[in-house]
């Protein structure tokens, strides 16, 4: 069983390492560093325990990869154009695509582009960034939550699929909760992404700065709820209580800057798409408008065109 | 017929200079740079052209001032609890109060402090800033719309004090367009300051840059017809065609940096009480939860309290 780790930034290089340390058959399709990643491999300094992958099979593009049978898409939601000439060149017709990624609707992109495939949809909680090249820092957490992708967005289940990538995951020792309900707990982790996402490069601040403040605490709240009822206009009927759950745990999180203030700062662009419009267009078409995200989302689209001089 | 300039910054520097230049008998209470102003007086470099004034009379302290027929008031908002003192001491106790100032809530704090005062608002259609001591530069416009303040907020329509005030103000060269409903001129000016002054905050931006963004733009919309939802809901019916007339009019103007962006680089507190809590408070009273510009106000907190390390 062939892997494929699409993009091996932070996301897919702490992965594909963790499962290729395992014995895996694992591929790293590598974009930026792929010259330093096939001599020198890949680091991880985890807080569970370094790694060293001296030799890992890396590929500069597509078409030098062999067909897998799990396609792992780490990339960056921003740079999701690329699949349509990635999967069907990296991927059996039949693979099973697991998408790293935060936001909404890659797994339908991901059956538009492979229709015989099955998408899961994997939820990460970890914080752990690219210090270098092939080098990942792991700072805290890990665990995957998981669903099916069912194209009628209904609740799949768990599946034989999903329990197959759940075993694989496990065996590299990585903790894996599933999910029958993707769209819920795609929209569960989005009452997180878009308050401390957005707030982290509006205020120019790490969740540890937000959550201290009254005002931000106020901000990051009214955000939450917003996204919370509309999540239930989508159909996911997430708790009233998640807000304060939510910023509860992020108390007890150690200071984290979230992956869109890495990317503010290192002037790339930002995951605006999946995060925020494709949210607001689901809510929408369920007739309710995120006002408070929408201001949001305008608000880091005027940040983000500034930031690359667009 | 004696006037008080209490707050010889940009905006009390500039008018307070006009009136002095027609001959007036006027008294600038000086906060900061008081020595300076004593000794080398007040310099206006004025698109109108230029205005040296050596000698002024100064003052470091309200009890060394005369007791004004006219007090015009042109301290920062977030300085205002200093009126208590000053008011008092520098006015007689019937004196006129001019307040050039924006936001809400500042003629009622007048009227409570010197009950038998006639309390008239101005709203300074002025691009000045304050370069160094004693010393102003006069960008553009100059206009001041006033009414006057009736203490049960109702219409006091054009009485004879505004008028004596106009008079006074027209002789010294400035434009005046007197208004009968001071709280509709109070609330069409916020539905400019509340979306631009914030903003150019937040996203670090002058008006130009804002108004030249697509994002920024439908942000500064839907911010400034939440201002006029929320000034209907308070009496004050602004039509809904103002939003699109301010922003053409913006898009006119020279590139600004709105006041409450140049506190924030300066490191000085936001006026956040007057131009949004009190706006909000309003509109709350009157049914109507002003959601987007409360948002705004948290944003603004925050980054103020970083600001000056609170």
């Amino acid at each position: 069983m062939k892997i494929a780790i699409i993009g091996t930034g932070a996301v897919g290089g702490y992965y594909g390492a963790l499962l290729a340390n395992a014995g895996m058959d694992v591929h790293f399709l590598v974009h930026s560093n792929f010259e330093h990643v096939r001599r020198h491999g890949l680091i991880v300094d985890s807080v569970n325990g370094d790694m060293v992958l001296p030799k890992v099979n890396a590929y500069g593009a597509p078409e030098d990869m062999p067909r897998c049978d799990i396609g792992i898409i780490a990339l960056k939601t921003t740079s999701n154009e690329a699949l349509k000439t990635i999967l069907p060149t990296v991927l059996k017709p039949d693979a099973t695509v697991v998408v790293l990624q935060n936001g909404l609707g890659v797994e339908r992109q991901v059956l538009k582009i492979l229709p015989g495939a099955t998408a899961i949809g994997g939820l990460c909680f970890l914080c752990a960034n690219k210090i270098g090249p092939g080098h990942v820092k792991h700072l805290d957490y890990g665990a995957i939550r998981m669903g099916q992708y069912r194209i009628d967005e209904k609740a799949a289940g768990i599946t034989d699929q999903l329990s197959t990538v759940h075993e694989i995951f496990s065996a590299a020792g990585v903790p894996v909760n599933l999910s029958g309900d993707l769209g819920m707990a795609r929209w569960e982790k989005l009452a997180w992404n878009i308050p401390f996402n957005g707030l982290s490069v509006i205020l120019n601040a790490d969740t540890s700065m937000l959550i201290q403040s009254e005002p931000a605490q106020a901000l990051l709240r009214t955000i939450m709820l917003e996204v919370i009822v509309g999540a239930r206009n989508c159909g996911y009927d997430i708790g009233e209580d998640f807000a304060e759950t939510m910023i509860a745990a992020t108390k007890k999180m150690v200071a984290y800057e979230p992956s869109m203030k890495l990317d503010y700062d290192g002037k790339r662009p930002l995951e605006i798409d999946a995060i925020y419009r494709k949210p607001l267009q689901a809510a929408a078409e369920s007739g309710y408008r995120m006002e408070k995200i929408r201001m949001i989302m305008l608000q880091l689209e005027y940040l983000d065109r500034h930031n690359r001089m667009l």
